[in-house]
C-alpha cells in the first residue's frame, strides 16, 4: 500500500502517517519525490484499515498495490477452478458450457417442451426463472416454488442441470434444494447477506456482475462466497450500464480475459441481457466464445411473442440451433470445444456423450 | 404507448401488431409516416405486456408515453408528501432536514457524544450504521443490534430521531423496531424482497439511489414501497457511477429538481458518499440545498482519523457547524429554512424550537 | 416525430403545438391518451426544427421516430458499401481487412521493417501515426510530413495501402495527398470543420467513434462526410469511456451488429485502443471478428519496449502472426474470410493473391 | 512514479525495469511487498516515457504519483488566476461573473435587444454563437462573421464583453479579432491544433469540458493553452455523458471544488447545456454558485419558442432576472458577490458600477 502525500504536506504530517502505520503493526518506508512524498506500507496482510490513514492530515490518496480480494485471485490459487455438475458438465475446464431456456418458467408444457429441444440441440444446463426480480412491482414476479418443481421435472426428463435465480433468503433455500446452480442476479450482486447465505448453501453459485460493478467489485462479491467456504463460483458478464440507448446494457466482453488474468474462477457471458435485442444475441454469443468465455447463458423461448418476460431478447429455438453450430466452430478455432451433448441412455436420465 | 415499426415492416407485420394490441384489450391507431409506420396503443392502464408486442416481427421499438410508475408520480398525487417524525421534524414541507452522524456506530461514548454535539449544532436526525454493507467480507460489518440499542439511547438523551440502514429481512425487522426511519442503501435499491418488507414495516423509509439507477428505476423502487401501503418514503441522491476517479461517485444534483417534477416524494442528498472526500462535502451540501433538496445526510465523526469506516469523507464536528451556518443562509435565499433545532425542555426529551 | 404533452397541458397548449406544426408546413395529428396527449407530426422531411416545438408550453418531450441521419442509413441505401483500395483490398464486401502497424512512425528502419513483416503475415493495410493527438502537450507529437513520406516509401516497397490520421486542416491536406485512407480520430469525431474537409478530400475516410459518442452521434458525423459527397466511409469502434480502470476504454463490440443494422457503411474494430493492454488485444480481435467486424486495426511494434507511444498495447510481431491464424478460422466459422494476402510479383509492387 | 510488478514477475524482470529506469536517467528504488514488488522512480521531471516501462515484461501497472500537467496546477502557481476583461469584469477574484445570451446570434434585433435586457439585469458578458458545431449537417450552422459583427455592435451599445465559440482555425482567428473571450467547445476540447492556436491568439480562452473528459483530461487540455503562453484560461463544467435520459448531460458540479483544489484557474458552470431543460437551469445555476463556481454561462432568448437552436433550454428574460436575484443571495451566503453591474455613463460605453 502506498500513501501519497499532498505536495504541501508538512514533515509533521508525514511523521504522523509513519507513526500511525507503525502503531497499526506495519512497517513504513517514506519515498521522497520531486513533487511530493509517498510512504510505502510494508507487510500488508490485507487487513489494513486504510480509512484511518486516508483520514490523516496531508494525505492525498491511498494506492492499493495489493488487491483487496484474496481467495478468488490467481495469486491465491494458480490453477483454474473447475465445477463439475451431476450430469457431467464441467465449467472452467476449457469446454464451453451452454445454459439456455426461457426467462421465466411459465408452465409445464412450456418448460418441459423447450428443455427437450434445447437438450437435443446441445445445451446441458437449463435456465428458467421461478423468482423474478422486476423493476416494476406490477410486472409478473414468477411462479415461485411451483416453477422450481417444474424445473426439477424437466431435469428428470432431459438430464439437463438446472440454474435458476434466488432473490432472498427464503427463495435461496428453496433454489438450493431444487437447482444444480444457484443464480445471484445483477441487482443482488452486492446483497451481502444473500451472498453469505449462498456461500453456505452447498451448491455452485452463478454470480452475475452488477450494472455499476467494477471487476474488482465483482471479485469482492465472489470473495464473500469463498469466505463462507464455497469455492464453486461461476462469474457472469451480462452488461453494464452504458449511455447508448440502442442496447439494453453495454456488454463488456473485455471483462472476460481481464477476469481470467486476475482470478481462477470461470466466467461466462449472457448476451441476452447484455444486448436486450434478439438479433444481436447470436453475434455477441459468438464474440463471447471468441473472447474466451467458459460458457454462455442464453434466453430461448418456444414462442417469444407470447413470453411473459423478455420476449424481445429471446431466441427462437431454430436460432439457438444456428448459434450452437457457429460457436462450436469458433470454440475449435481457439483450441476449445463445447461441452459434449447429453445423449439418452437405455434407462435413467441422459448423460454426456 | 407507441409501437414504432421498422421501415421494412410489411402490411402483415403491422396488422399483426394491431391484432395483438386488440387481443390484449386495447385500441390500436396506426400513424403512417414517411419513413415508417408507428402504432399508438390507446387506453394503456399501465398493465400492458410490452414484451409481447416488442417480440413481434417488424417492431423497431416501443416508446412508453405513460410512466411505468404510478403512486409515486405527481400525476397520481399533486401535493408534496410530508413525513413528520415523532420529534417534530417534517421532511418535504419546505424545511431542510439534516441527518448527521458517523458512518458506523462504534461504541457508546462515540455515538452519544457526537449526538449531543450534532443536536446542539442543529441536526434533528442522527445517522449511524449498525449493519454495514461492505464491498469486502474482511471489513468491519457493524455492531448489529447492540448498535441499534446505542442509537436508541442517543435518541433518549438528545431527542434526535434515528435513521439507520437495514440490509436484509432480519436486520430490517430490528431496525424497524428501534429506528424512526429505515434506510435502504444504494446496493439494495433493487433488492425487491427487502423493499416489500420495508413497505410493510410501519416506519418511514429512506431509499437511496443505486449507483447505476436511472431516476425511473429509483421511482419504480419507491413504487414497491407505496404498493405495500407505505407512503412515507424519502428518496436520496448519493452519487452514481462515473468515469472520473477524482471522486468516489458522481453526485447527480440535477436529479433533485427532476425528481421533484416527476414525484410528490421528498428527496435529500448525501454529499458524503456522493463525493467521498471530506473537503468536497461542504460545497456539495451547499449546492444540494441550493438545488432544492429537502434535506441532507452528512457523515460526521468525533475523530475521523480513528473511524472504523469512511473516515476520509467524515466531517470534523467544527466543520459541520460551519456547514449548518452556510446552508441556513442558502435555504433562506430560496425561500426555505432549516428544520428548527431541538431545544432541551425541563423534563423529558428535547423538542423542536 | 411525436410531441408528447405534459399531463397538465391545457387544450390551449395542445392547440399551440398543432398550430406551430402546421405553420411549419407539416400535418399534425393529436393522439389523446389516458395520462396525456401526444401529437404526431406527419410528413417529416428531416428538416423539422424540433427545438422550436420543444420550447412550447406544455411540451414534455419530442420523440424522433425518424432518424436524424439519412444518407448513411440502410433505409437510404440497402446494399452494403464496399470500399476498394488501389492494392485491391475491399472493405465491406464480407472479407475481413486488417490494418496493422505501430502507433507512431518513428523512423525509416522501424516502419519499413515492420511493414515487410506485417505484409508477409497477411496484413494489407499499414497504419502508423505521423500526426499524433496527445492528451499532454509534452508528449511526442509525431514526425509530420516526414512520417508521411516514410509511409509512402513503405507502400512502394510492400504494396500495402496506408491509413494515417489527420488532426487539422493542414495535416488533412497532406494526409490526403500521401495516404490511401484518411483517419479521423476519436477526439475529432465531432470536429465538424475537419469532417467537412475530409468529405471533400477525395480519399476514403476511417472515422473513429468518440469516447462519449452514441451510435447516433457516430452516424451523424459520418453523415457530414456523405453530405460532402464522400461515400467511402469506414466506421471504427475503439472503445467508449467506461467506469472500470482495468482497461483504457470499454470496447463496445455490440456496436458492430447495431451499426450494420442501421447503416450500409462498413465497420471495423480497434482492440488495441479499445483495451489498452497487449494481452487483451488478441482475445478482443477474435471477438470483434466473431461479432461481424469488417476489419481490424491493430498496433504492432517491432520492439514495443522502445515504442515512443502506446508500447503497452502494441503486439509483438509474433503475436500478430498468431492472431492472424486465429481470426482466419473464426472468419470462416461465420462464412467469411480474410482479405487475401499481398504476394510479390515479378516487377512492381505486390498484389492481392 | 511507481512501477507495480506482477506477483509472478521474476528477479530478472525486476532488474530489467531498474536498468531501464536508470538508462532513462532516473533513480530506481525497489520496494518488496508481500504479494508483489513495486519500484519507485525517483527524480521524475514530468518527461518520463512511461509507455516504455509499461511495455516491459512483468509490469502490472504504472502509478503516476506526480500529475502529468504542470503550469495549470496549484503546485506550479499557488495564487488564483484572475482574468480582467476590458469592461472591468474580473473572473477568478471571488466575484461571480455571469455570461448570458442566446445560443445563436440570429439577427440584429434579437442580439442587440437581448443584450440590453441582460445588461440591465446584471450580466456583464454576452454570449451568442456565430459558428455552431451541430451534430447534424442539416442543422443551422450559425451566421459566421456577420454574427461576430453583430456581437461587436452589441458590445458597443451595452458595454458587455463578448464570448463566442471558435470551431476551427479560420473561425478562431476571426473570433479572436472580435470577441473578448474565445470559447472552445466541449466537442473540441481535445482538438489540440485548435488549442495551440487559441493559446497564441492573445485573448482569454473559455475551455469547456468534453463529454467524456476526466478532470485530468480537462487540465491537460488547458495545459496546451498555457504551454503556448496563454495563462488567461477559464474552465467550464457543462455536463458529462450520463446514462439517464431525463437530462441532456450529467452536470458534475463536484468538478468545481475538485478543480479549484488542483488548479489556480477559474472555473464556471453552464447549467443550460448541463441540464438541457429550461426548468432545471435556475436550480442548477444556484447549485453551481453554492458549490463555488467563479461564474455562470446561461442561455437566454427573447423568444425561446422561435429560437433557431436550443430553445428548450433557454430561459425567458424574466426567469433570468429571477435567477440573478437568487444567486446574488447565495453568493453572499458564501462570502462572495456578483460582479457589479454595468452602469451607463454620460458618454461612451457603460462601465462596472
Amino acid at each position: 500500500m502506498l500513501v501519497v502525500m499532498r505536495h504541501d504536506a508538512t514533515a509533521r504530517d508525514i511523521d504522523a502517517v509513519v507513526d500511525t502505520i507503525r502503531e497499526m503493526g506495519y512497517d513504513a518506508r517514506p519515498i521522497p519525490g520531486k513533487q511530493r512524498t509517498a510512504i510505502g506500507l510494508i507487510g500488508n496482510d490485507g487487513k489494513v484499515n486504510a480509512d484511518r490513514i486516508e483520514a490523516l492530515n496531508g494525505v492525498l490518496e491511498i494506492i492499493h498495490v495489493s488487491q483487496p480480494y484474496k481467495q478468488v485471485s490467481r495469486e491465491w490459487k494458480e490453477e483454474a477452478t473447475v465445477i463439475t455438475l451431476d450430469n457431467g458438465t464441467r465449467i472452467g475446464a476449457g469446454e464451453v458450457a451452454v445454459m439456455a431456456g426461457p426467462c421465466s418458467v411459465e408452465g409445464e408444457a412450456q418448460i418441459i417442451g423447450i428443455a427437450h429441444r434445447l437438450r437435443d440441440q446441445g445445451a446441458t444446463i437449463l435456465r428458467g426463472g421461478a423468482y423474478k426480480p422486476r423493476t416494476s412491482p406490477y410486472s409478473f414476479q414468477g411462479m415461485g416454488v411451483d416453477g422450481l418443481k417444474l424445473l426439477a421435472r424437466a431435469r428428470e426428463e432431459t438430464g439437463m442441470a438446472i440454474v435458476t435465480e434466488a432473490i432472498d433468503a427464503d427463495s435461496l433455500d428453496r433454489v438450493a434444494e431444487y437447482a444444480d446452480i444457484v443464480q445471484i442476479g445483477a441487482r443482488n450482486m452486492q446483497n451481502f447477506s444473500l451472498l453469505r447465505r449462498a456461500g453456505r448453501a452447498g451448491k455452485p453459485v452463478l454470480l452475475k456482475r452488477g450494472m455499476a460493478a467494477t471487476i474488482k467489485d465483482l471479485l469482492l462479491s465472489a470473495e464473500y462466497l469463498l469466505a463462507e467456504g464455497n469455492g464453486n463460483v461461476i462469474l457472469c458478464e451480462r452488461g453494464v450500464r452504458g449511455f447508448d440507448t440502442h442496447t439494453r446494457n453495454l456488454l463488456d466482453l473485455t471483462a472476460i480475459p481481464v477476469v481470467k488474468s486476475l482470478s481462477h474462477l470461470p466466467i461466462i457471458a449472457d448476451p441476452s441481457h447484455g444486448t436486450g435485442i434478439r438479433s444481436k444475441v447470436i453475434p455477441m454469443a459468438r464474440a463471447a466464445v471468441a473472447a474466451g468465455a467458459d460458457g454462455l447463458m442464453i434466453e430461448v423461448h418456444p414462442d417469444p411473442e407470447r413470453a411473459m418476460s423478455d420476449g424481445a431478447q429471446s431466441l427462437y429455438p431454430d436460432q439457438f440451433a444456428e448459434m450452437m453450430e457457429q460457436i462450436s466452430v469458433i470454440a475449435h478455432a481457439i483450441g476449445r470445444s463445447l461441452v459434449p451433448p447429453l445423449v439418452p441412455v437405455e434407462e435413467g436420465v441422459p448423460q454426456l456423450a
